[in-house]
């Protein structure tokens, strides 16, 4: 029996905060029903307290979309708490996420206040908003760089005061895999009510360990994920969805599933990039360009005597229509012996050695080799 | 005392078999020369034997540096070797880069062979390199998905026959980090003469977890890392050289330390960018437009009031000139105040306040507000 890890996207939040993503209200419905489509549990909405278009956006997704719970966050004040209830009024489950810095860092330069103070604040804003709604999650800001004797009793204090989950951010992305899974772990052997709410992590890529370190949560007992698609959110971005949902779906060892429809993250992810005008680099793991493009001679051999040489999932499993085989100077005679016929060219051995020479000539030149070159390479080879 | 790890800069290898990304040779020897600078330990500079132009480039980029070693790729046979090693001809140091595969999925469906002949194989080109150049690497292909015991024997085969660097390379991506790390530990404790090289890793990102993996390795006693620049490489590309080079500059409780200098990080970055034609997208790691900027409202108000709220290194440290805030409809009156003074225009708070209502009507139509905005906003202000 697989356990299920439940996918809070915050696209509409944390990647809509990026310069340049901002999505009107239309533009953030049509997201939020694709993503009701893919598979999400949790859309984490918007700020409300944080401007009107924001507030109207968080009233209008929670009409236009019935399967996940929308959520909307807000800091500990009660402003942002009633803004963020009203906001989610006609959401069938809404969600309040609400919470406060929890590092000393954040306690001290940037709320000028005490552990106790904040403990206080929490467990009243925990209250205040558990008033206004039956779902309330709690982040602990920074928790990534807090004390863990004191966060492990801000989470004990908050889910006393009714917190439903507790997000354990990594905010500015600074942990390691082994130290952020160390962190979850002491999470579950020292809160003595952890069991009364679901445990949820939010990691940024800072150093590029968003994935890992996520995964290295979820190992630890967190039952709640918080990404966002292609990664994007503030300076190096939030956690990609698509990375969490195929790693546990190819390591199937772990036990762990999520309720993702695979095959819809590739449209999700470029529907999510076009509205937001953020390019996906070519690299981009699972939806980049080329993450199912074999270009060297080495790789194309490989990939085309068996695909599971090059490839550990079908490009289809993410809704990617085929692998690529991209000819370069970089490409072997296997390569381009295959694109030739499926040109309708079948040459003997030897021919082949002739033109594959004068294809290397062409793509020192060139770079990438089209079907048009070869095409009239063939034509040439068949002439002489 | 912090033990060095060796930076292996593959970007003109296996960045270079991008669809799209290959250079002149011309080209390349700015690359390498930026690498030089850079401060990394090893440039592997091409495959000779896969076209004149490549080999051409090995010939060039051994005659262009000084400093780093230059490495030259090979499968396990004489005449790749023998182009490798002709090669390299002018390289102060240069090193041969040979291999084979080493999971069952590569020896049978690739291969088409047997264990048995394949640490034949493995041996023979060690031994046949050897007698060409001082120092030859060996790569385990696949050895992600390789049978550890079987691993442990390639491994310990190469050594004898020579190898004074032994790669395990992670080719698809596949590995979870605690798994990648327990096969460099497992090498460790059970290859007799693993003391007399340097074990070696080379991970791909198809999961998202290229630089976890590599640093799993290295925490289990891994000496050289293969890297890119921005991440580039075949399909979701390699380990990010940025993203390793800064998780152990930041982490220095780990006690490793590397030759990069890394205020050119960011140029070198630039530089691959445009001269391979691959956009890095604003949310990468490290190196993305937007890695150092500031949007939401929490997070610009905790910056200014101290940099450390959500910076875990400074820009400089990178050759980034400095952290950017960028107006939204989710930045607060924080920032919009700090902007407002920065363009010579100070408020009392009353007015602050409805200038900010305003700022939010004109941020919710126009998404990022830039300072003449800002200007107009101040002067209509003032004038009312």
């Amino acid at each position: 029996m697989s356990q299920r890890v439940y996918i809070f996207d915050t696209t509409l939040r944390d990647g809509e905060q990026v310069p340049g993503c901002q999505l009107t209200t239309e533009e953030k419905i049509v997201v939020a029903k694709q993503l009701e489509l893919l598979g999400v549990d949790v859309i984490e909405a918007g700020f409300p307290v944080s401007s009107p278009g924001d507030f109207r956006s968080v009233v209008e997704i929670s009409k236009a979309v019935q399967a996940p719970t929308i959520c909307a966050l807000s800091r500990a004040v009660q402003g942002d708490i009633d803004a963020a209830a009203d906001a989610l009024k006609y959401a069938k489950r809404g969600r309040i996420h609400t919470g406060i810095g929890s590092s000393d860092i954040h306690i001290q330069h940037k709320f000028n206040t005490t552990r106790e103070k904040i403990i206080e604040r929490a467990i009243d804003a925990t209250k205040y908003a558990r008033k206004r709604v039956e779902d309330v999650e709690f982040y602990c800001e920074d928790a990534g760089r807090a004390d863990l004797v004191f966060l492990a009793q801000l989470v004990e204090a908050v889910i006393g005061a009714g917190a439903t989950v507790v997000n354990i951010p990594d905010t500015t992305g600074y942990c390691l895999p082994e130290e952020y899974g160390g962190k979850i772990r002491y999470i579950f052997e020292n809160v003595k009510n952890v069991h009364k709410a679901t445990i949820s992590i939010h990691c940024h890529n800072d150093l590029g360990l968003a994935t890992a370190n996520s995964l290295s949560g979820i190992r630890e007992g967190a039952r709640q994920v918080e990404v966002t698609m292609n990664g994007i959110g503030e300076r190096a971005g939030n956690t990609s969805l698509e990375e969490v949902v195929m790693a546990l779906q190819v390591h199937k060892e772990l036990g762990l599933e999520t309720g993702i429809d695979s095959t819809k993250i590739y449209p999700t992810s470029q529907l999510v990039s076009k509205m937001m005008r953020m390019p996906v680099q070519a690299n981009k793991a699972i939806v980049g360009r080329n993450a199912f493009a074999h270009s060297s001679g080495i790789h194309q051999d490989g990939f085309l005597k068996h695909s599971l040489n090059y490839e550990i999932m079908n490009p289809q499993d993410v809704g990617v229509d085929k692998s690529d085989i991209v000819l370069t100077a970089r490409s072997g005679r296997h390569a381009l012996k295959h694109r030739l016929e499926l040109l309708g060219f079948v040459f003997e051995q030897e021919t082949l050695n002739d033109l594959y020479a004068r294809f290397l000539e062409v793509a020192d030149v060139k770079k990438e080799v089209n079907d048009k070159d070869l095409v009239d390479l063939a034509k040439a080879t068949v002439a002489a």
